[in-house]
């Protein structure tokens, strides 16, 4: 997916003021996936998160070899703190390119907009498209596509996607990772932050998003939403349906009671496999679940693992823990039935 | 659902230079409806389309009453021509505000824009949101609601939501016509164009669309989309969601061969209706089917009705083609189950 949009790496990692690890997901989540691409971590005084990556500001960064400066952490009111706006321009300022997750634009700050006019910066504000999609046409295109569904939202979609490509890359299959949030397009420099996307257009973009490629290809695509969640199913059926996905696997949090912020049910895993069957069968009558992600991480180790063995005799595919225990019995089947 | 955004009036129709009724769509639609808010209409030199209503300018029609006039004509590029601007500043200076259902903003032509600047005169482009949404609740709320759904796109499920608002009424029923397309808003006064929302906000835009209400009272919500074309069935699960509609009414035209502008094919009636009950439990249990509404506007009439009462044998549900005949079966069978 060469685009005008992308990226441009390496990356110096902006950790801000984080009061703590959790704020600096994002930057966490792109030293843990891409670690290759960082070449160090800038924080502010105050900030306690790290990422064990070199201490370097702007101009050593770009040294170094940095071409954009991400923004890794969280502000608690989701604005940019009058507190970075020093470090964000001079950033640019040193040549570096600025990305952001956040939901208000980099451009909103004068001097942030002045700062990249004046330098010939690019501002990439990833949870907003860039660009503008097509309808989605349905048609067929070449090369595989897994795409990584839901039971809930926030279950470890992104996480079991990007497990699966480095795990497939391990076996030297031609995977890569689509990203469609803004954590995830951050991590592989590009994607679409698919729930961003003007209605008409969901299925479109995703189509975009995983073009025609060669027949051993497999894209790994990052799920959004739940279809049985009443505030995001479009989303997900948009994404279902553009994605033309061959395999899918069901991603799942065992211990949670109700859906993520509202009222409804936790689907049934079978209810799940069958109804996304149903649905992507529409644009791939191939489609096929290859196994199921469990997000064990509140559990203890023998519970984790005796539940796992639960499910797979319940369903009959293979159920992981991709955090525990990696993805490796899921690309077998995936492999087995291609 | 009274909201700053709602389209003040009477109308004056413009009907441009149109070069036939068919390019005068729109505004055909608001008399056929709406006639009682409709104080006249207003053409250009070349017009041939007539709506049969009083030919006034825009001084006459404010003194007429008129409020805002509404483009009802379509131009082949989709933008509005230099052809146009004399007339739509003349409303402007005259007093009315401005109504568009085209792609393209009143506010882009900067001689529109600086005469409503200069008058104070409102711009609305309805088929750009223009307000935000929540993300869907999933809420159940107070009220009745009836949706149309379709096995494809364009197959006449905002004709038969307006019919059943219209039959509805006829019986004294309080019914309320909820527009979810340009057309269909400008025809009500108000609504969302639910396909331009953000992805993330489909279903909550439904929701605030069609707010709680007393227990007698139907809103009549205009579906969009199928779930079965692989370009809009995101919108529509969003919308399905979102609407929670007690009872559905399927929409269907029967000498269609494929799905509109993609090569995926006709569902079948019965999984339709499965699909869109299942879908519709997620966010009300009780939703139902209470009629077929066929557009057979391409069959001679004795055909047309030897279908209907073939579909109402097989699936045990009114069939009726609202254009011909009305909806009044269907409303007997909505108030029967109720």
């Amino acid at each position: 997916m060469p685009d005008e949009t992308d990226i441009q790496r390496p990356y110096l990692l902006f950790l801000g003021d984080a009061h703590d690890d959790l704020a600096a997901k994002t930057a966490h989540g792109i030293a843990d996936w891409r670690r290759e691409h960082c070449v160090g971590q800038y924080r502010l005084p105050g900030c306690r998160a790290t990422l064990d990556l070199p201490e370097l500001g702007p101009g050593a960064a770009v040294a170094a070899g940095a071409r954009t400066m991400v923004i890794g952490a969280v502000n608690p009111g989701g604005q940019i703190p009058d507190s970075w706006i020093y470090a964000l321009t001079e950033a640019l300022d040193n040549g570096l390119d600025l990305a952001s997750g956040m939901h208000a634009r980099l451009e909103e700050i004068p001097q942030i907009a002045a700062a990249a006019a004046r330098n010939g910066r690019r501002l990439h504000n990833v949870r907003h498209p860039a660009r503008s999609f097509s309808t989605g046409s349905g048609l067929p295109r070449t090369g595989k596509r897994l795409l990584t569904m839901g039971t809930d939202c926030s279950v470890g979609k992104k996480y079991t996607a990007l497990a699966l490509e480095r795990d497939m890359r391990g076996r030297g299959i031609d995977a890569d990772f689509r990203a469609t949030g803004q954590t995830g397009i951050l991590i592989a420099g590009a994607g679409v932050a698919i729930d961003a996307v003007i209605a008409d257009f969901i299925s479109g973009a995703a189509e975009w998003l995983s073009p025609p490629a060669p027949d051993d290809h497999w894209d790994i695509i990052e799920g959004q939403g739940s279809l049985f969640h009443p505030s995001f199913a479009g989303v997900t059926l948009g994404l279902l349906h553009g994605a033309q996905p061959d395999a899918f696997v069901l991603c799942h949090e065992p211990t949670r009671k109700t859906l993520r912020n509202v009222a409804a049910p936790i689907p049934d895993i079978a209810d799940c496999i069958d109804l996304i069957l149903r649905l992507g069968q529409m644009t791939n009558p191939a489609i096929r679940c290859v196994g199921i992600a469990v997000n064990t991480v509140a559990l203890p180790d023998d519970a984790a693992h005796s539940l796992l063995r639960e499910m797979e005799n319940a369903y009959q595919l293979p159920c992981i823990d991709p955090v525990r225990d990696g993805t490796g019995p899921i690309i077998d089947r995936l492999l087995q039935e291609a």
